[in-house]
């Protein structure tokens, strides 16, 4: 049986236009920074790629970075801070940001509810709470493991209450948001091209506020980055997008998934239960067994031809407590699976993943 | 007329077994960190080519890290010293070197004969004046500018004379040189994908000391760098290398390359120099005319199908004086220029460079 690749919050596969372009072989192999015609038409195809991307995201007042991902993004923007700096964080947030904590004397996460949104008036008092003056904020846009949106305007109203800087990971917001608008207010923003069909290895960054380089070199991108320009990677991002903008069609997606979800709480009955809450994405189904531990569920889905997760698609191996079903103060915590599918869902794909979800549940 | 690309120092094309995978089209698109089975067919690819890359490098003594780049390995085994650590590195060094020494408190050059070789004698008494015991010293095995071989027997030597931890930058190393043998008695090891034929964005390190991770977060390749690991670009990283030891003919391309450097001297003759030095490499010949600046050499050869480079291809823009040039102690700083042919040269293409040097030449 065909395994239905439903783990797209790890990893999407590559949007057909980059397959196509790949295909057709030779592309401006050239170093974008040498400066004989071929360096300068690699050049070109790298500023027409950040024209797109300036005007596909609308936002006039941020420099723009290439990155080899979010990972490097995030720990470019945390390296910023000094170690007194406050740093906030969201207690369900991605394993990279966790990871920051280390960096920082004093930190302090976000107040989360059980349903995994935003607790913004308890959390503002928390931060204010520190009478810390520097302070940055890593705000997870759309939640990697529960699918949970926490809409842009709190993070706003975080901003405004406590002077933060704020850094946005937008990781998984492409393809599976029905509109992906960037607020100016906000002062960076991230975005991995492996998540929506670009190569892997590439990323960018929006940037309002002024950020020393982490990668020191021969000074590209305006000293903000160095290293040779990921040409390829760099003009994937731009063929995905495309691919996005003229196939996703949102309110399609979203009676999609608000079906599969149906679904799932409907077969889950007395078994478990779908994790929601009152803003969810388009793509993302987490769910918690009663009685089997995710490790072992995950092997059965995935016989049973559905490639889903067990978690954040890290350094894993065998199951772990997951820190987020622990934040939501739920049982179960080394029970939490996550289907997530790609932005172009198909009735019959909900209909062929539905049935082979309920074999497999009849199977334990 | 069709350009020959005559930068291979600057970055390659794409090897032809890499050119022919990415048009098969999907490969192991998971994410290796996933835990059904398309994610461990993913790990899978980057286990057989780690295995790859410690058989062809022999190096059983050393971890294998894979980076986004060079860029980013150096900056990461520099941001692994403190403060306190004397740096040293080369006057004639690649930009990303030199930028590092802001890193440091205290930093001294290796020192660097005329003809670009090192003077070891010179240099070991440099490093033990500063009465320094924590030492960390970047090695430029192939100069990327002149070509210039400095033997890792001389690396060897500061090791023992001095107690650095030494890190070799191979980067010029791949089908640049007769035979690319690591000797395990030096600490680190860093290559870039690009260079050879790989994908842009993917290269990779050995490490016998250990490494605090620069990237942090889902804890990947056990922690020592962080982010979805770039199946694509380490998969092609195997394919370009694997091409290379079918068809590097390392007598062959010595042959021609000493063919041609007789040939640009010839032409030169009264019109400027090449540098060259008793140890050098397969593929790079640079010179300095005696009258023109290299902005506007570089374009006349460019016009005249010969697409060559007038320094490190980095952030540059119009001609500066060259760093390299300025520690050899030569005149006409800023008029050097570049040549670096593929791995692959052929007679054919001797004799075409050769025919379309003397016609630039003859034009200005």
């Amino acid at each position: 049986m065909d395994p239905l690749y439903l783990d797209y919050n790890a990893t999407s596969p590559l949007a057909p236009s980059v397959k196509e372009w790949l295909a057709r072989g030779d592309f401006f192999y050239a170093n974008p920074s040498s400066q004989h015609l071929l360096g300068k038409a690699a050049k070109k195809e790298i500023n027409i790629v950040s024209q797109f991307l300036k005007a596909q995201f609308d936002l006039s007042t941020h420099g723009l970075m290439f990155t080899s991902g979010a990972t490097e993004a995030i720990n470019t923007f945390c390296s910023n801070c000094s170690r007194q700096t406050l740093y906030v964080y969201s207690p369900i947030d991605h394993p990279c940001a966790l990871e920051q904590i280390a960096r920082f004397e004093n930190s302090v996460p976000l107040v989360v509810n059980e349903d995994a949104s935003l607790n913004l008036k308890e959390s503002i008092k928390a931060i204010k709470r520190t009478n810390a003056s520097d302070i940055f904020i890593n705000y997870l846009w759309v939640n990697n493991e529960i699918g949970v949106v926490w809409p842009l305007e709190d993070a706003i109203e975080l901003k405004k209450q406590t002077g933060a800087r704020i850094h946005v990971d937008g990781v998984q917001a492409i393809g599976k948001l029905s509109e992906v608008k960037l607020r100016d207010e906000l002062d960076f923003y991230t975005f991995s091209g492996h998540k929506f069909g670009a190569l892997k290895g590439v990323g960018f960054s929006f940037l309002k506020t002024e950020t020393k380089p982490m990668i020191l070199g021969g000074g590209q991108q305006g000293g903000l980055r160095s290293g040779t320009e990921n040409t390829q990677g760099i003009v994937s991002l731009k063929l995905a997008l495309e691919d996005l903008n003229k196939k996703f069609d949102a309110k399609l997606q979203q009676e999609f998934i608000n079906n599969l979800r149906n679904q799932v709480t409907r077969l889950l009955k007395g078994r478990g239960e779908v994790i929601t809450s009152e803003k969810m994405n388009l793509n993302t189904i987490y769910f918690v067994l009663n009685e089997q531990r995710s490790d072992f569920a995950l092997a059965m889905f995935d016989q049973g031809g559905l490639a889903i997760s067990s978690g954040a698609a890290c350094s894993s191996g065998s199951a772990k407590e997951s820190h987020v079903l622990k934040a939501l103060k739920k049982k179960h915590t080394m029970n939490g699976l996550r289907i997530s599918v790609g932005p172009c869902l198909k009735e019959q794909e909900v209909v062929e993943i539905i049935k082979r979800f309920e074999q497999v549940l009849n199977s334990f």
